[in-house]
C-alpha cells in the first residue's frame, strides 16, 4: 500500500495499492507541483472518471524498470503525462500528446500525487544534477510554456502581455523575455505575483488598468496576450488587448465554458491560438542552465497527508506554486 | 433626395437627402446583396449608430468624381467598405480594413442600399465586362472569402469541412475546392443550400450527421472547418469537426456573445482564426474568369421599397442570395 491523494468527489490522502502497470517503470515521487488543471478537476468543473489519483507535474526516481530499461533504475527523473498507443494517426504523425487512445496522468489515469507512479519508460525524461529537486516539479509546465512560445509562433521584436502572472504566467513571462519583446508587460490581481512579476523587471498592471497598458502601444494593442488567469473572466481581459491580426493565447483549462465575443474576432482578424504539452528535454535544458528562475515561485510546501490544506492554499492569491513533499 | 433602406430600430424604405461628402466619388448603385451583418444589424444584435442606410456589397456606376479622378466617371465600379484614414499605425502598416479612425460603408456610415453612396475614389475598382451586374454583387463578400483562405493558411491537400454552406459558405466552398483539399465537405440545414453544395460536387451533410462526416477523416477530425452559419450555435458545431492542431475559420459576425470550449481549444491545441475584408482584384479575377459562379446564388430580388419582404426572405432557410435591384 501507499499513500495518495485520491479524488472521489472530494480530495482525500488515502492508502491505496501499488501500482502494477506490466511493462511499465514505476517512480518514487519525490516533488509534486499543483496545477490549475488539478484545481479543476478538484472543483469538479473539469470532469474526470473517479477515483482517481491526482497530479501531473512530477519528480522522482525510478524504483523499478522493464527488462530492457534497467539503466533507468535510481536515476532522478521526470515524467510526460501522455501515455501514448504509438499506433494512432496522431502517434504516428508525431503528435504523441494528441494520441487518440491516449491517457494522460492524473487526468485519465493515476498520477503522481502519491509515494509511487506507474508511467512507461519512454516517457521519462532524466534530470541533471544542476537542476534541484524542486526545480525539477517545473519542468512539465514549463515544457508547456515552450510550447505556447513555439505553437504561438511568438517573433523576436513584438508587443507582448500576459494576464494572469501566476505559475504559469510567471513561466511565460521569463519565456517571453528571452524572444526580445519590443515591449513586455502583465496583468493581474494586485498582490504577491504582481509583485514578483515587477521584481522580474516587468511592468506590471493592475486588471482595472488596461487602458494604461493599451497606452504603452499607442493604442494599436498588443501581438501577443498570453490569457494564464485560469479563470473563466480572463479571456474577455485578454481579448481587450490584441491588437488587430493579433494572437491571443490560451493556456487556462479550468473546463468551465466561456462567453466569446466572436464579432471582435472576425472584425479584428485576431487567431486565438491553444498550445498544450511541450517539449521536455527543452524545458531541462532552461532549468539546468539557469536561464528560468523557479525557486522564488515556490511559495508552499506540504506533505501528502495535508492535501486538503494544499490545495486551498494554492487557490489562494498569496500562493505562487504550492508542491507537495512525498 | 434619394431612396434608401434606413435603419432607425426598424428597417424602411425612406427618402433622404443625396450624399455630399467632399472629395470622395458618388456611385449610382444598380444592385446591393444583403449580407449577415446587414440582418444582425437588423435585428438589433450587432450594436450601430442609428439611423443609418444599410448596405455594403454594391454595385454601381460613378456618377460624380473629384477634380483629379474624372476618369472613373460612368465606368462600372464596386466599392470596398472601410473608409480609411492613411495616417494611423493599421494605415501605414498597410491594413487599412483595421484603421483606427476608419468608417465601414453600412456599418459605421451610410452604405449603399440606396440609390446613391458616397465612397473615396481610392476605394472603387472597377469591374470588367467580363462581370455582369448581379455577379458584381458578390466582388465584396468573394474578397473576404479569399481572405479567409490566406490569413488562414489553408494549405493543399488539407481536409476541410464548411459549417453552414449559405452565402458564404458556397463561397467558401468554391475557393476550397481550387486548393486541392484532400478531402472537402459541408454541413448544414436540410434544403436548398445543401443541394446547392451537392450540385457542386462537394459531399453535404445535416448538421445531426457530424459523425458521419468525421468518419471521412478516419475520426481524426478535419485540418480546416469554417464556420459560416453566422448563428451564435455555428461554433460548438464547427468546433467538434476541428483535429487536434487544426484550424477554425470563423466568419459569422452575428454581433452575439458564443459560448466556447476554451479547455478543449487548448488541449487540442486548436487555431481559432477570424478574417474580414479581403482583397478586391482578386475576387475580381476570379469571376472575371469564371473561376468561381455565383449567379444560381441569387434566388431573391427586390427592389428597395421592399426592404422589409427582402430582409425577410434573407433570413429565410430557402434563400442564398438576396439582392436589391436598384
Amino acid at each position: 500500500m501507499l499513500k495518495a491523494v485520491v479524488f472521489d468527489g472530494n480530495v482525500d490522502c488515502k492508502e491505496v495499492p501499488e501500482p502494477s502497470r506490466p511493462g511499465e517503470t514505476v517512480l518514487s515521487v519525490q516533488r509534486a507541483g499543483i496545477c490549475g488543471t488539478d484545481l479543476a478537476i478538484a472543483s469538479g468543473d473539469y470532469r474526470v472518471k473517479t477515483p482517481l489519483i491526482l497530479g501531473h507535474e512530477l519528480y522522482g526516481t525510478v524504483k523499478k524498470a522493464p527488462a530492457d530499461r534497467k539503466d533507468l533504475l535510481g536515476k532522478r527523473a521526470a515524467t510526460e503525462i501522455t501515455v501514448a498507443c504509438g499506433e494512432c494517426y496522431y502517434c504516428r504523425a508525431g503528435m504523441k500528446s494528441h494520441c487518440a487512445n491516449g491517457a494522460a496522468l492524473g487526468i485519465h489515469r493515476d498520477g503522481g500525487f502519491a509515494e509511487f507512479v506507474s508511467t512507461p519508460a519512454d516517457n521519462i525524461h532524466l534530470v541533471p544534477d544542476a537542476i534541484t529537486d524542486e526545480e525539477a516539479v517545473f519542468i512539465e509546465p514549463l515544457a508547456a510554456c515552450v510550447q505556447l512560445v513555439k505553437v504561438g509562433q511568438i517573433a523576436s521584436g513584438s508587443t507582448c502581455a500576459v494576464v494572469g502572472p501566476g505559475r504559469m504566467g510567471l513561466l511565460v513571462l521569463q519565456l517571453l523575455k528571452q524572444t526580445s519583446p519590443r515591449l513586455l508587460v502583465t496583468l493581474g490581481r494586485p498582490g504577491r505575483k504582481l509583485e514578483m512579476a515587477r521584481k522580474m523587471g516587468v511592468p506590471a498592471f493592475e486588471v482595472g488598468e488596461t487602458d494604461v497598458a493599451l497606452k504603452m502601444t499607442d493604442g494599436a494593442g498588443f501581438d501577443n496576450v498570453v490569457e494564464t488567469t485560469g479563470t473563466p473572466g480572463g479571456l474577455e481581459q485578454a481579448l481587450r488587448l490584441v491588437k488587430p491580426r493579433g494572437t491571443l493565447h490560451l493556456k487556462s483549462t479550468h473546463g468551465l465554458p466561456v462567453q466569446l465575443d466572436v464579432t471582435k474576432v472576425v472584425v479584428d482578424e485576431i487567431r486565438v491560438q491553444g498550445s498544450r504539452c511541450g517539449p521536455f528535454e527543452e524545458a531541462i535544458g532552461l532549468l539546468a542552465e539557469g536561464k528560468v528562475e523557479v525557486r522564488e515561485m515556490i511559495t508552499d510546501r506540504f506533505p501528502l497527508e495535508k492535501c486538503g490544506e494544499a490545495f486551498g492554499r494554492a487557490r489562494s492569491s498569496t500562493s505562487i506554486k504550492t508542491i507537495f513533499e512525498i
